[in-house]
């Protein structure tokens, strides 16, 4: 299934696409896409509904793919060629760091660069939607306690990042630098996490063109080892990193100004468009 | 006003502290220690009711004093002192990082030292719970958007947070990891946040014994720059930094193992008791 928001901020209706790409209302079924809807038994009921029956929604805003998240978890240089370009080595084992949940936005709302921004850049990653709470799970067993993919935008301003003052998750933060979606798609959907191609583009330039083949932490990996440290719960998102092709890796670097559009997708999971805005 | 839950995990009940040391019951008045009600508005309505009108609540367990926390923002190195014990500068800037949300606790709750830790350690802090969404503050207006104040207690696993590959977010989001309370204080009631003793002892022995007189950056300068990255919203807590006599600065170093008692408390505050346990 594709699960989706649609609707203005704060007021989104939990929906479907349907085969025909025609969006279908879960009202009825589901408070929100989020905590017990996308669980196992949840999403087994969902999956139970003849999307026919389902009255169809006007296209409208499409909002974040999943509602209620309580953490927005970031692996950092998960890519080696983008550790190489960021002039960073693989870590010997996932970096971890936060963004806020408060960053959370809609695919194809406006993303505002900060006041003060200079570095404002793109990474295209691969979101995984926890759908069962998971703590200190094996490897083995990981996949079971994730709903499913989105696309992931882990907008980052690269001097709030790494010239104010350490810890990153001042730099991933700022309000919209977190879209997600279009849909939240179901695992039974995506026959393997660790072969899609992911794209970038800035005013119609591919910037990125890789795939999740290149990671180096894969999603069962991942899960597995955040579980360690914290429980995950239905509705978390975790961020995987990015491929080569960002903003701070190019020579010379290059960097996002208001007006500047920025697409991206991942094979099966659909594509987000952004227009970036000065934030006033 | 002295704002609480009371109540099972997941159940509490939202209920204040009258000045006989009496628990009242909120819930006939709002839906929880969280969002609107810890507004300016939503506090003014609380403040205008007769603490002795409310059913009394037996007393029982006290959940975290705060519902509803879409971050949990902490300050790194915000205490001269303690920057030094811990080998680190003073930085020019404040450092921010984030707990996972899912590690906050009630203050008397068992904190579980998480499987693989041989450094579970200890930082007393003053929190600051936001009561109004908080967007580019300048450092005159920014207490206007702090409803309060509580004891927050900072348990960090000092080898995830430094050993195990970047970002002390690792460290610091372990379950339980994070008891605040046992109250929401009222700003009102705080003369001035940046005067208040703060101590924390170990099995009966007194390990911190400070001052937020001696924090680096103070409340409202924090607030005022964390709203320049980020906004903060009604029921965000913010934790501001340790006084130094954490286990990690001790020659030679001293974590915590089960069946360790920490105590800890605010002036004005008051006081957490924990049982640390090992997580199974």
């Amino acid at each position: 299934m594709k699960l989706m928001r649609v609707g203005e901020l704060g007021h989104e209706k939990p929906a479907l696409l349907d085969s025909d790409g025609k969006i279908r209302d879960l009202s009825a079924h589901a408070s929100d896409i989020g905590g017990d809807a996308i669980s196992p038994e949840g999403l087994s009921k969902l999956k139970a509904l003849d999307p026919r029956s389902l009255p169809e929604v006007a296209s409208g805003r499409i909002g974040a793919c999943v509602a209620g998240t309580g953490k927005f978890i970031c692996i950092g240089l998960n890519f080696s060629d983008h550790a190489a370009e960021t002039g960073a080595t693989v870590p010997p084992e996932p970096v971890i760091f936060m963004k806020a949940t408060s960053a959370i936005a809609g695919p194809n709302d406006n993303v505002l660069i900060p006041r003060g921004s200079e570095k404002t850049d793109w990474e295209v990653e691969l979101g995984v939607v926890i759908g069962k709470t998971a703590k200190y799970v094996s490897e083995a067993d990981a996949l079971d306690y994730v709903a499913g993919y989105c696309v992931s935008h882990d907008v980052s301003e690269r001097a709030f990042q790494t010239e104010r003052a350490g810890q990153w998750t001042k730099g991933k933060s700022c309000d919209t630098f977190g879209p997600i979606g279009p849909w939240l798609v179901t695992k039974d959907e995506i026959a393997d996490p660790q072969n899609l191609g992911m794209w970038l583009k800035v005013n119609g330039e591919t910037m990125q063109n890789g795939s999740s083949k290149t990671m180096v932490y894969g999603v069962a990996f991942i899960v597995s080892y955040l579980s360690q440290f914290m429980s995950l719960h239905p509705g978390d998102v975790i961020s995987t990193g990015t491929p080569p092709g960002v903003g701070m890796g190019m020579k010379p670097q290059r960097f996002l100004k208001a007006g500047d559009v920025v697409e991206l997708g991942i094979e099966g999971l659909g594509t987000q468009k952004q227009t970036f805005l000065a934030d006033r």
